[in-house]
Protein backbone atom coordinates (compact mmCIF):
# COMPACT_ATOMS: atom_id res chain seq x y z
CA UNK A 1 0.00 0.00 0.00
CA UNK A 2 1.10 3.59 -0.73
CA UNK A 3 -0.72 6.28 1.13
CA UNK A 4 -1.77 9.42 -0.13
CA UNK A 5 -2.65 11.69 2.94
CA UNK A 6 -5.35 14.23 1.89
CA UNK A 7 -6.28 16.95 4.30
CA UNK A 8 -9.01 19.41 2.55
CA UNK A 9 -9.99 22.13 4.60
CA UNK A 10 -12.46 25.42 3.79
CA UNK A 11 -9.46 27.47 2.30
CA UNK A 12 -6.46 25.17 1.97
CA UNK A 13 -5.65 22.01 0.64
CA UNK A 14 -2.82 19.44 1.83
CA UNK A 15 -1.32 16.24 1.01
CA UNK A 16 1.40 14.02 1.86
CA UNK A 17 2.66 10.79 0.63
CA UNK A 18 3.43 8.39 3.21
CA UNK A 19 5.55 5.07 3.81
CA UNK A 20 4.08 1.79 4.74
CA UNK A 21 5.85 2.48 7.92
CA UNK A 22 4.31 6.12 8.51
CA UNK A 23 6.95 7.50 7.30
CA UNK A 24 5.97 11.21 5.52
CA UNK A 25 7.99 11.04 2.37
CA UNK A 26 6.70 14.45 0.84
CA UNK A 27 4.51 16.80 1.45
CA UNK A 28 2.20 19.39 -1.13
CA UNK A 29 -0.45 22.09 -0.38
CA UNK A 30 -1.97 24.42 -2.66
CA UNK A 31 -4.88 27.60 -1.78
CA UNK A 32 -7.98 25.30 -3.08
CA UNK A 33 -9.70 25.06 0.09
CA UNK A 34 -12.93 23.64 -0.85
CA UNK A 35 -14.46 27.66 -1.20
CA UNK A 36 -12.72 27.69 -4.02
CA UNK A 37 -13.44 24.41 -5.92
CA UNK A 38 -16.85 24.09 -8.46
CA UNK A 39 -19.11 22.02 -8.30
CA UNK A 40 -17.84 18.13 -9.77
CA UNK A 41 -14.39 20.13 -10.25
CA UNK A 42 -12.79 18.51 -7.06
CA UNK A 43 -11.16 15.39 -8.99
CA UNK A 44 -9.31 17.66 -11.24
CA UNK A 45 -8.06 19.68 -8.00
CA UNK A 46 -6.91 16.04 -6.96
CA UNK A 47 -5.14 15.63 -10.02
CA UNK A 48 -3.27 18.67 -10.89
CA UNK A 49 -1.76 18.59 -6.71
CA UNK A 50 -0.91 15.55 -6.69
CA UNK A 51 -2.10 13.30 -10.04
CA UNK A 52 1.78 11.62 -10.54
CA UNK A 53 1.35 9.83 -7.04
CA UNK A 54 -2.66 8.40 -7.82
CA UNK A 55 -0.68 6.90 -10.84
CA UNK A 56 1.09 4.75 -8.69
CA UNK A 57 -0.41 0.90 -8.92
CA UNK A 58 -2.02 -0.06 -5.57
CA UNK A 59 -2.19 3.54 -4.16
CA UNK A 60 -4.68 4.46 -1.69
CA UNK A 61 -5.98 7.82 -1.20
CA UNK A 62 -7.92 8.76 2.05
CA UNK A 63 -9.18 12.57 2.50
CA UNK A 64 -9.72 14.03 5.75
CA UNK A 65 -11.64 17.47 6.44
CA UNK A 66 -14.67 19.33 4.61
CA UNK A 67 -14.12 18.14 1.46
CA UNK A 68 -16.73 15.33 3.03
CA UNK A 69 -19.20 17.89 3.83
CA UNK A 70 -22.63 18.71 2.21
CA UNK A 71 -20.21 21.57 0.50
CA UNK A 72 -17.27 19.69 -0.77
CA UNK A 73 -16.48 16.92 -2.90
CA UNK A 74 -19.59 14.13 -1.43
CA UNK A 75 -21.17 13.96 1.46
CA UNK A 76 -20.12 11.39 3.89
CA UNK A 77 -22.50 11.60 6.81
CA UNK A 78 -20.58 12.25 10.40
CA UNK A 79 -20.56 8.91 12.09
CA UNK A 80 -21.91 8.70 15.74
CA UNK A 81 -19.89 8.10 18.92
CA UNK A 82 -18.44 6.18 20.37
CA UNK A 83 -16.44 5.85 17.77
CA UNK A 84 -12.96 4.21 16.93
CA UNK A 85 -10.96 3.17 13.94
CA UNK A 86 -13.69 0.35 12.95
CA UNK A 87 -16.35 2.21 13.47
CA UNK A 88 -14.58 5.43 10.95
CA UNK A 89 -13.80 2.55 8.53
CA UNK A 90 -17.40 1.28 8.19
CA UNK A 91 -18.71 5.02 7.61
CA UNK A 92 -15.90 6.14 4.81
CA UNK A 93 -17.32 7.40 1.61
CA UNK A 94 -15.79 5.28 -1.22
CA UNK A 95 -15.00 7.45 -4.32
CA UNK A 96 -13.17 5.16 -6.43
CA UNK A 97 -13.82 1.82 -4.42
CA UNK A 98 -10.53 0.59 -2.77
CA UNK A 99 -8.75 3.86 -4.18
CA UNK A 100 -10.40 7.18 -2.45
CA UNK A 101 -12.30 7.71 0.09
CA UNK A 102 -13.53 10.53 2.64
CA UNK A 103 -13.30 10.32 6.01
CA UNK A 104 -16.80 10.96 7.75
CA UNK A 105 -17.05 13.55 10.53
CA UNK A 106 -17.83 12.32 14.45
CA UNK A 107 -20.88 13.69 15.80
CA UNK A 108 -22.49 13.62 19.48
CA UNK A 109 -25.43 14.74 21.36
CA UNK A 110 -25.25 16.16 24.89
CA UNK A 111 -27.86 18.12 26.90
CA UNK A 112 -30.30 17.91 23.79
CA UNK A 113 -28.39 19.00 20.95
CA UNK A 114 -25.90 17.56 18.86
CA UNK A 115 -22.07 18.30 18.41
CA UNK A 116 -20.17 17.58 15.24
CA UNK A 117 -16.59 17.77 14.03
CA UNK A 118 -15.05 16.98 10.37
CA UNK A 119 -11.27 16.96 10.29
CA UNK A 120 -10.20 17.18 13.89
CA UNK A 121 -11.31 13.36 13.99
CA UNK A 122 -8.29 12.21 12.14
CA UNK A 123 -5.96 14.30 14.12
CA UNK A 124 -7.15 13.06 17.55
CA UNK A 125 -6.88 9.61 16.32
CA UNK A 126 -3.06 10.62 14.97
CA UNK A 127 -2.39 12.19 18.08
CA UNK A 128 -3.47 8.78 20.14
CA UNK A 129 -0.71 6.93 17.93
CA UNK A 130 2.05 9.11 18.10
CA UNK A 131 1.74 8.72 22.04
CA UNK A 132 0.85 5.30 21.83
CA UNK A 133 -2.43 6.04 24.16
CA UNK A 134 -5.65 4.59 23.93
CA UNK A 135 -7.50 7.49 27.04
CA UNK A 136 -7.42 10.71 27.54
CA UNK A 137 -8.45 14.58 26.68
CA UNK A 138 -7.35 15.59 23.52
CA UNK A 139 -7.67 19.34 22.57
CA UNK A 140 -7.45 20.74 19.55
CA UNK A 141 -7.69 24.85 19.56
CA UNK A 142 -8.73 26.97 16.84
CA UNK A 143 -11.45 28.88 15.35
CA UNK A 144 -13.75 26.06 16.86
CA UNK A 145 -11.78 24.42 19.36
CA UNK A 146 -12.66 20.78 20.55
CA UNK A 147 -12.45 19.17 23.41
CA UNK A 148 -12.38 15.23 22.76
CA UNK A 149 -12.60 12.38 25.42
CA UNK A 150 -11.16 9.44 24.39
CA UNK A 151 -11.67 6.02 26.19
CA UNK A 152 -10.23 2.46 24.78
CA UNK A 153 -9.23 3.58 21.83
CA UNK A 154 -12.82 5.31 20.58
CA UNK A 155 -13.94 9.07 20.91
CA UNK A 156 -16.73 9.00 23.29
CA UNK A 157 -18.10 12.59 23.29
CA UNK A 158 -16.28 15.87 22.14
CA UNK A 159 -17.45 19.48 22.75
CA UNK A 160 -17.15 22.77 20.14
CA UNK A 161 -15.94 26.52 21.77
CA UNK A 162 -15.94 29.19 19.39
CA UNK A 163 -13.20 30.42 20.98
CA UNK A 164 -11.17 31.66 18.14
CA UNK A 165 -14.54 32.99 16.26
CA UNK A 166 -15.48 34.85 19.34
CA UNK A 167 -12.02 36.09 19.81
CA UNK A 168 -12.12 37.26 16.28
CA UNK A 169 -15.62 39.12 16.29
CA UNK A 170 -14.76 41.23 19.85
CA UNK A 171 -11.16 41.83 18.08
CA UNK A 172 -12.73 43.19 14.90
CA UNK A 173 -16.38 43.78 15.23
CA UNK A 174 -17.16 45.14 19.04
CA UNK A 175 -16.94 48.71 21.16
CA UNK A 176 -13.32 46.76 22.39
CA UNK A 177 -12.15 47.27 18.81
CA UNK A 178 -12.35 50.78 19.74
CA UNK A 179 -9.01 51.01 22.27
CA UNK A 180 -6.75 47.84 20.78
CA UNK A 181 -4.43 48.51 18.59
CA UNK A 182 -4.22 47.45 15.08
CA UNK A 183 -2.43 44.29 15.20
CA UNK A 184 -1.91 41.59 17.92
CA UNK A 185 1.95 42.28 18.07
CA UNK A 186 3.10 39.54 19.87
CA UNK A 187 1.77 37.73 23.24
CA UNK A 188 1.85 39.65 26.39
CA UNK A 189 2.37 36.86 28.59
CA UNK A 190 1.42 38.31 31.89
CA UNK A 191 -1.57 39.93 30.06
CA UNK A 192 -2.56 36.98 28.63
CA UNK A 193 -2.26 35.04 32.13
CA UNK A 194 -3.95 37.79 33.67
CA UNK A 195 -7.20 37.36 31.62
CA UNK A 196 -7.11 33.52 32.22
CA UNK A 197 -7.27 34.46 35.83
CA UNK A 198 -9.56 36.91 35.30
CA UNK A 199 -11.78 34.52 33.64
CA UNK A 200 -12.09 31.71 36.48
CA UNK A 201 -14.15 33.85 38.59
CA UNK A 202 -17.02 32.45 36.71
CA UNK A 203 -18.62 36.12 36.27
CA UNK A 204 -18.74 34.48 32.44
CA UNK A 205 -17.37 36.25 29.05
CA UNK A 206 -20.48 38.40 28.85
CA UNK A 207 -19.54 40.40 32.20
CA UNK A 208 -15.37 39.54 31.56
CA UNK A 209 -15.08 41.59 28.24
CA UNK A 210 -16.03 44.18 29.31
CA UNK A 211 -13.03 44.39 31.51
CA UNK A 212 -10.71 45.35 28.48
CA UNK A 213 -12.98 48.36 27.97
CA UNK A 214 -13.04 49.63 31.55
CA UNK A 215 -9.51 49.00 32.18
CA UNK A 216 -8.71 51.05 29.44
CA UNK A 217 -11.07 54.08 30.13
CA UNK A 218 -9.37 54.40 33.71
CA UNK A 219 -5.44 54.12 32.31
CA UNK A 220 -4.80 50.84 33.89
CA UNK A 221 -4.25 48.43 30.94
CA UNK A 222 -1.92 49.66 27.74
CA UNK A 223 -3.45 49.51 24.17
CA UNK A 224 -0.85 47.27 23.32
CA UNK A 225 -1.63 44.55 26.26
CA UNK A 226 -5.03 44.06 25.41
CA UNK A 227 -5.34 41.81 22.91
CA UNK A 228 -3.09 39.51 25.05
CA UNK A 229 -5.80 39.97 27.86
CA UNK A 230 -8.62 39.79 25.69
CA UNK A 231 -7.01 36.46 24.26
CA UNK A 232 -6.58 35.22 27.93
CA UNK A 233 -10.26 35.74 28.66
CA UNK A 234 -11.51 34.21 25.36
CA UNK A 235 -9.51 31.22 26.33
CA UNK A 236 -10.02 31.00 30.27
CA UNK A 237 -13.27 31.00 29.51
CA UNK A 238 -13.09 27.94 27.12
CA UNK A 239 -11.01 25.95 29.88
CA UNK A 240 -12.97 27.36 32.78
CA UNK A 241 -16.19 25.22 31.33
CA UNK A 242 -14.24 22.43 29.47
CA UNK A 243 -11.53 21.73 31.56
CA UNK A 244 -11.46 19.15 34.05
CA UNK A 245 -8.98 17.67 37.19
CA UNK A 246 -7.10 14.64 35.53
CA UNK A 247 -3.82 13.21 34.26
CA UNK A 248 -3.27 16.38 31.35
CA UNK A 249 -4.63 16.50 27.88
CA UNK A 250 -2.81 16.32 24.66
CA UNK A 251 -3.15 19.47 22.13
CA UNK A 252 -2.97 18.78 18.84
CA UNK A 253 -2.60 22.17 16.55
CA UNK A 254 -0.57 25.27 15.78
CA UNK A 255 3.14 25.84 17.75
CA UNK A 256 1.96 29.64 18.50
CA UNK A 257 -1.65 28.40 19.40
CA UNK A 258 -0.61 25.10 21.20
CA UNK A 259 1.60 27.29 23.55
CA UNK A 260 -0.74 29.79 24.81
CA UNK A 261 -3.21 27.02 25.43
CA UNK A 262 -0.31 25.16 27.65
CA UNK A 263 0.30 28.42 29.31
CA UNK A 264 -3.24 28.87 30.12
CA UNK A 265 -3.27 25.28 31.10
CA UNK A 266 -0.77 25.83 33.37
CA UNK A 267 -2.18 27.99 35.61
CA UNK A 268 -4.67 25.54 36.07
CA UNK A 269 -1.74 22.72 37.24
CA UNK A 270 -2.93 20.96 34.34
CA UNK A 271 0.11 19.46 31.98
CA UNK A 272 0.16 19.42 28.40
CA UNK A 273 1.79 17.26 25.71
CA UNK A 274 1.58 19.32 22.14
CA UNK A 275 1.46 17.86 18.94
CA UNK A 276 1.29 19.93 15.68
CA UNK A 277 0.40 18.93 11.53
CA UNK A 278 2.15 15.60 12.17
CA UNK A 279 -1.08 14.09 13.82
CA UNK A 280 -3.11 14.63 10.55
CA UNK A 281 -0.68 12.44 8.63
CA UNK A 282 -0.86 9.72 11.35
CA UNK A 283 -4.19 9.54 11.92
CA UNK A 284 -4.73 9.23 8.10
CA UNK A 285 -2.08 6.42 8.06
CA UNK A 286 -3.39 4.08 11.22
CA UNK A 287 -6.39 4.51 9.35
CA UNK A 288 -5.24 3.09 6.24
CA UNK A 289 -3.35 0.56 8.53
CA UNK A 290 -7.04 -0.61 9.94
CA UNK A 291 -8.71 -1.04 6.73
CA UNK A 292 -5.76 -3.62 5.80
CA UNK A 293 -6.42 -6.26 8.33
CA UNK A 294 -8.57 -9.01 7.27
CA UNK B 1 -37.80 75.31 39.96
CA UNK B 2 -38.73 74.32 36.53
CA UNK B 3 -36.64 70.99 35.66
CA UNK B 4 -35.79 69.92 32.11
CA UNK B 5 -34.53 66.39 32.10
CA UNK B 6 -32.31 65.65 29.65
CA UNK B 7 -31.15 62.34 28.66
CA UNK B 8 -28.55 63.05 25.73
CA UNK B 9 -27.00 59.05 24.32
CA UNK B 10 -24.42 58.48 22.00
CA UNK B 11 -27.17 58.25 18.75
CA UNK B 12 -30.17 60.54 20.43
CA UNK B 13 -30.80 63.47 22.55
CA UNK B 14 -34.49 63.43 24.24
CA UNK B 15 -35.11 66.08 26.57
CA UNK B 16 -38.76 66.82 29.36
CA UNK B 17 -39.89 69.42 30.88
CA UNK B 18 -40.82 68.39 34.14
CA UNK B 19 -43.26 69.64 36.82
CA UNK B 20 -42.27 70.31 40.83
CA UNK B 21 -44.81 67.42 40.96
CA UNK B 22 -43.02 65.49 39.01
CA UNK B 23 -45.83 65.47 36.11
CA UNK B 24 -43.73 65.35 32.62
CA UNK B 25 -45.62 68.42 30.59
CA UNK B 26 -43.62 68.07 27.33
CA UNK B 27 -41.14 66.03 25.46
CA UNK B 28 -39.06 66.48 22.77
CA UNK B 29 -36.33 64.35 20.98
CA UNK B 30 -33.72 65.08 18.10
CA UNK B 31 -31.11 62.69 16.41
CA UNK B 32 -28.40 64.67 17.82
CA UNK B 33 -26.56 62.00 19.66
CA UNK B 34 -23.58 63.43 21.32
CA UNK B 35 -21.34 61.38 18.36
CA UNK B 36 -23.15 64.25 15.77
CA UNK B 37 -21.79 67.26 17.83
CA UNK B 38 -18.62 69.08 17.01
CA UNK B 39 -16.53 69.89 20.05
CA UNK B 40 -17.82 72.92 21.74
CA UNK B 41 -21.34 72.72 19.66
CA UNK B 42 -23.35 71.43 22.73
CA UNK B 43 -24.48 74.47 23.77
CA UNK B 44 -25.84 75.44 20.20
CA UNK B 45 -27.50 71.84 20.17
CA UNK B 46 -29.17 71.87 23.48
CA UNK B 47 -30.73 75.41 22.32
CA UNK B 48 -31.89 74.28 19.32
CA UNK B 49 -33.92 71.95 20.93
CA UNK B 50 -35.19 73.41 24.36
CA UNK B 51 -34.18 77.06 24.26
CA UNK B 52 -37.69 78.52 24.78
CA UNK B 53 -37.50 76.19 28.42
CA UNK B 54 -33.83 77.28 29.35
CA UNK B 55 -35.25 80.96 29.39
CA UNK B 56 -37.29 80.28 31.48
CA UNK B 57 -36.55 82.14 35.14
CA UNK B 58 -35.35 79.40 37.50
CA UNK B 59 -35.11 77.10 35.38
CA UNK B 60 -32.74 74.06 36.18
CA UNK B 61 -31.36 71.46 33.28
CA UNK B 62 -30.15 68.75 34.66
CA UNK B 63 -28.07 66.23 31.54
CA UNK B 64 -27.86 62.38 32.27
CA UNK B 65 -26.00 60.19 29.77
CA UNK B 66 -22.92 60.17 27.35
CA UNK B 67 -22.97 63.85 27.34
CA UNK B 68 -21.05 63.57 30.24
CA UNK B 69 -18.44 61.14 28.73
CA UNK B 70 -14.53 62.21 27.80
CA UNK B 71 -16.47 62.25 24.11
CA UNK B 72 -19.19 64.63 25.68
CA UNK B 73 -20.02 67.91 26.60
CA UNK B 74 -17.32 68.02 29.38
CA UNK B 75 -16.43 64.96 31.56
CA UNK B 76 -18.13 64.44 35.07
CA UNK B 77 -15.95 61.83 36.07
CA UNK B 78 -17.77 58.62 37.53
CA UNK B 79 -19.00 58.43 40.73
CA UNK B 80 -17.31 55.60 43.12
CA UNK B 81 -20.03 52.96 44.84
CA UNK B 82 -21.56 52.95 47.02
CA UNK B 83 -23.49 56.21 45.63
CA UNK B 84 -26.96 57.93 46.45
CA UNK B 85 -28.60 60.69 45.68
CA UNK B 86 -26.21 62.22 48.21
CA UNK B 87 -22.95 61.15 46.18
CA UNK B 88 -24.23 61.46 42.90
CA UNK B 89 -25.43 65.48 43.30
CA UNK B 90 -21.76 66.07 44.96
CA UNK B 91 -20.28 64.92 41.65
CA UNK B 92 -22.37 66.80 39.28
CA UNK B 93 -20.46 68.78 37.03
CA UNK B 94 -21.91 72.45 36.69
CA UNK B 95 -21.37 73.75 33.20
CA UNK B 96 -23.39 77.32 34.71
CA UNK B 97 -23.70 77.30 38.39
CA UNK B 98 -27.33 76.13 40.04
CA UNK B 99 -28.97 76.23 36.52
CA UNK B 100 -27.17 73.78 33.91
CA UNK B 101 -25.39 70.33 34.97
CA UNK B 102 -24.15 67.29 33.70
CA UNK B 103 -25.03 64.20 35.75
CA UNK B 104 -21.82 61.51 36.58
CA UNK B 105 -21.64 58.00 35.13
CA UNK B 106 -21.09 55.14 38.30
CA UNK B 107 -18.27 52.99 38.92
CA UNK B 108 -17.53 50.19 41.15
CA UNK B 109 -14.44 47.72 41.76
CA UNK B 110 -15.31 43.60 41.67
CA UNK B 111 -12.55 41.09 40.87
CA UNK B 112 -9.71 43.80 40.59
CA UNK B 113 -11.63 45.47 37.35
CA UNK B 114 -13.74 48.58 37.25
CA UNK B 115 -17.15 48.51 35.88
CA UNK B 116 -19.28 51.52 34.71
CA UNK B 117 -22.08 52.87 34.03
CA UNK B 118 -23.32 56.21 32.39
CA UNK B 119 -27.03 57.74 32.62
CA UNK B 120 -28.77 54.14 33.64
CA UNK B 121 -27.89 55.29 37.43
CA UNK B 122 -30.46 57.85 36.37
CA UNK B 123 -32.76 55.57 35.68
CA UNK B 124 -31.98 53.36 38.34
CA UNK B 125 -33.03 55.87 40.96
CA UNK B 126 -35.98 56.88 39.06
CA UNK B 127 -36.85 53.01 39.36
CA UNK B 128 -37.01 52.94 43.19
CA UNK B 129 -38.72 56.22 43.25
CA UNK B 130 -41.81 55.26 41.28
CA UNK B 131 -41.92 51.70 43.46
CA UNK B 132 -41.06 53.26 46.12
CA UNK B 133 -38.13 51.15 47.21
CA UNK B 134 -34.46 51.39 48.64
CA UNK B 135 -33.40 48.25 48.47
CA UNK B 136 -33.47 45.69 45.28
CA UNK B 137 -32.12 44.46 42.27
CA UNK B 138 -32.35 46.36 38.93
CA UNK B 139 -31.63 45.35 35.58
CA UNK B 140 -31.19 47.54 32.50
CA UNK B 141 -31.37 45.11 29.41
CA UNK B 142 -29.67 46.42 26.20
CA UNK B 143 -26.31 46.72 24.25
CA UNK B 144 -24.24 46.39 27.55
CA UNK B 145 -27.16 44.97 30.34
CA UNK B 146 -26.60 46.31 33.83
CA UNK B 147 -27.15 44.32 36.91
CA UNK B 148 -27.59 46.70 39.84
CA UNK B 149 -27.50 46.52 43.38
CA UNK B 150 -29.40 48.82 45.27
CA UNK B 151 -29.35 49.02 49.40
CA UNK B 152 -30.82 51.54 51.45
CA UNK B 153 -31.45 53.76 48.61
CA UNK B 154 -27.63 53.81 47.58
CA UNK B 155 -25.94 51.53 44.35
CA UNK B 156 -24.06 49.23 46.15
CA UNK B 157 -22.69 47.43 43.17
CA UNK B 158 -23.17 46.62 39.41
CA UNK B 159 -22.30 44.72 36.79
CA UNK B 160 -22.19 44.92 32.82
CA UNK B 161 -22.93 41.87 30.56
CA UNK B 162 -22.13 42.44 26.85
CA UNK B 163 -25.64 40.85 25.81
CA UNK B 164 -27.03 42.73 22.92
CA UNK B 165 -23.63 43.37 21.48
CA UNK B 166 -22.93 39.84 21.16
CA UNK B 167 -26.26 39.09 20.06
CA UNK B 168 -25.79 41.01 17.53
CA UNK B 169 -22.18 40.16 16.82
CA UNK B 170 -23.13 36.48 16.45
CA UNK B 171 -26.34 37.21 14.57
CA UNK B 172 -24.52 39.18 11.61
CA UNK B 173 -20.65 38.18 11.93
CA UNK B 174 -20.54 34.41 13.68
CA UNK B 175 -20.40 31.37 10.84
CA UNK B 176 -24.03 31.21 12.47
CA UNK B 177 -25.25 33.76 10.52
CA UNK B 178 -24.89 31.99 7.32
CA UNK B 179 -28.36 30.03 8.60
CA UNK B 180 -30.09 32.75 10.10
CA UNK B 181 -32.94 34.29 8.00
CA UNK B 182 -32.36 37.94 6.96
CA UNK B 183 -35.09 39.45 9.30
CA UNK B 184 -35.30 38.62 12.87
CA UNK B 185 -39.11 38.30 12.78
CA UNK B 186 -41.38 37.85 15.24
CA UNK B 187 -40.42 36.48 18.81
CA UNK B 188 -40.61 32.48 18.91
CA UNK B 189 -41.07 31.79 22.53
CA UNK B 190 -40.83 28.02 22.96
CA UNK B 191 -37.19 28.22 20.52
CA UNK B 192 -36.39 31.42 22.99
CA UNK B 193 -37.34 29.56 25.96
CA UNK B 194 -35.38 26.39 24.64
CA UNK B 195 -32.31 28.53 24.36
CA UNK B 196 -33.13 29.88 27.83
CA UNK B 197 -33.18 26.20 29.49
CA UNK B 198 -30.30 25.11 27.27
CA UNK B 199 -27.93 27.69 28.36
CA UNK B 200 -28.78 26.81 31.86
CA UNK B 201 -26.46 23.81 31.34
CA UNK B 202 -23.33 25.75 32.86
CA UNK B 203 -21.33 24.94 29.24
CA UNK B 204 -20.76 28.49 28.75
CA UNK B 205 -21.81 30.42 25.46
CA UNK B 206 -18.48 29.71 23.71
CA UNK B 207 -20.39 26.27 23.17
CA UNK B 208 -23.72 26.94 23.48
CA UNK B 209 -23.88 29.36 20.31
CA UNK B 210 -22.63 26.36 18.73
CA UNK B 211 -25.65 24.70 18.84
CA UNK B 212 -27.45 27.13 16.64
CA UNK B 213 -25.50 25.55 13.56
CA UNK B 214 -25.68 22.03 14.50
CA UNK B 215 -29.64 22.17 15.19
CA UNK B 216 -29.15 24.07 11.84
CA UNK B 217 -26.70 21.40 10.09
CA UNK B 218 -29.42 18.25 11.01
CA UNK B 219 -32.48 20.24 9.98
CA UNK B 220 -33.93 20.05 14.03
CA UNK B 221 -34.59 23.93 13.95
CA UNK B 222 -35.94 25.95 11.47
CA UNK B 223 -34.40 28.88 9.95
CA UNK B 224 -36.90 31.30 11.44
CA UNK B 225 -36.59 29.84 14.70
CA UNK B 226 -32.96 30.35 15.08
CA UNK B 227 -33.09 34.15 16.11
CA UNK B 228 -35.27 33.73 18.84
CA UNK B 229 -33.00 30.23 19.79
CA UNK B 230 -29.78 32.54 19.74
CA UNK B 231 -31.47 35.24 22.04
CA UNK B 232 -32.61 32.97 24.55
CA UNK B 233 -28.95 31.41 24.57
CA UNK B 234 -27.93 34.76 24.88
CA UNK B 235 -30.05 36.16 27.76
CA UNK B 236 -29.51 32.82 29.57
CA UNK B 237 -26.16 32.74 29.73
CA UNK B 238 -26.51 36.50 31.54
CA UNK B 239 -29.20 35.65 33.50
CA UNK B 240 -26.91 32.01 34.40
CA UNK B 241 -24.39 34.34 35.82
CA UNK B 242 -26.22 37.58 36.99
CA UNK B 243 -29.24 36.16 38.70
CA UNK B 244 -29.92 35.13 42.17
CA UNK B 245 -33.05 33.71 43.76
CA UNK B 246 -34.64 36.41 45.68
CA UNK B 247 -37.41 38.85 46.22
CA UNK B 248 -37.53 39.55 42.50
CA UNK B 249 -36.01 42.30 39.95
CA UNK B 250 -36.89 45.53 38.83
CA UNK B 251 -36.78 45.35 34.79
CA UNK B 252 -36.28 48.97 33.19
CA UNK B 253 -35.83 49.13 29.06
CA UNK B 254 -38.23 48.99 25.77
CA UNK B 255 -40.68 46.96 25.83
CA UNK B 256 -40.09 44.53 23.84
CA UNK B 257 -36.96 43.77 25.43
CA UNK B 258 -38.21 43.75 29.45
CA UNK B 259 -41.06 41.18 27.91
CA UNK B 260 -38.00 38.92 26.75
CA UNK B 261 -36.68 39.28 30.04
CA UNK B 262 -39.52 38.77 32.20
CA UNK B 263 -40.32 35.62 30.08
CA UNK B 264 -36.69 34.15 30.87
CA UNK B 265 -36.64 35.31 34.21
CA UNK B 266 -40.36 33.56 34.57
CA UNK B 267 -38.18 29.98 34.16
CA UNK B 268 -36.29 30.37 36.87
CA UNK B 269 -39.04 31.30 39.15
CA UNK B 270 -37.86 35.11 39.05
CA UNK B 271 -40.27 37.86 39.27
CA UNK B 272 -40.63 40.70 37.93
CA UNK B 273 -41.79 44.34 37.32
CA UNK B 274 -41.27 46.27 34.30
CA UNK B 275 -40.68 50.19 33.50
CA UNK B 276 -40.01 52.19 30.51
CA UNK B 277 -38.31 55.48 29.81
CA UNK B 278 -40.86 57.14 32.21
CA UNK B 279 -37.74 56.12 34.92
CA UNK B 280 -35.91 58.42 33.21
CA UNK B 281 -37.68 61.48 33.80
CA UNK B 282 -38.67 60.39 37.19
CA UNK B 283 -34.57 59.84 38.32
CA UNK B 284 -33.69 63.26 36.88
CA UNK B 285 -36.62 64.73 39.10
CA UNK B 286 -35.85 62.92 42.16
CA UNK B 287 -32.19 64.03 41.91
CA UNK B 288 -33.12 67.83 41.47
CA UNK B 289 -35.63 67.24 44.42
CA UNK B 290 -32.71 66.77 46.32
CA UNK B 291 -30.75 69.76 44.97
CA UNK B 292 -32.67 72.05 46.96
CA UNK B 293 -33.31 70.54 50.07
CA UNK B 294 -31.25 72.88 52.94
Amino acid sequence: MRLIAVDWGTSSLRAARVDDDGTVREERASQRGILTVPEGGFPAVLQDLCGDWLAAPGSLCLVSGMAGSRQGWQEAPYCPCPAGFTELARHLRWIAPGRVALVPGLSCEAGGVPDVMRGEEVQVFGALSLLQQRDGIVVLPGTHSKWVRVRDGAVQSFSTCMTGEFYALLRQHSILARTLPDEDGALDEPAFVRGVLHARSGAGLLHTAFSVRTLALFGRMESAAQPSYLSGLVIGEELRTQAVAGPGVSLVGSDALTRRYALALSTLDIATRSLGSAATWRGLWALAGTLEEP
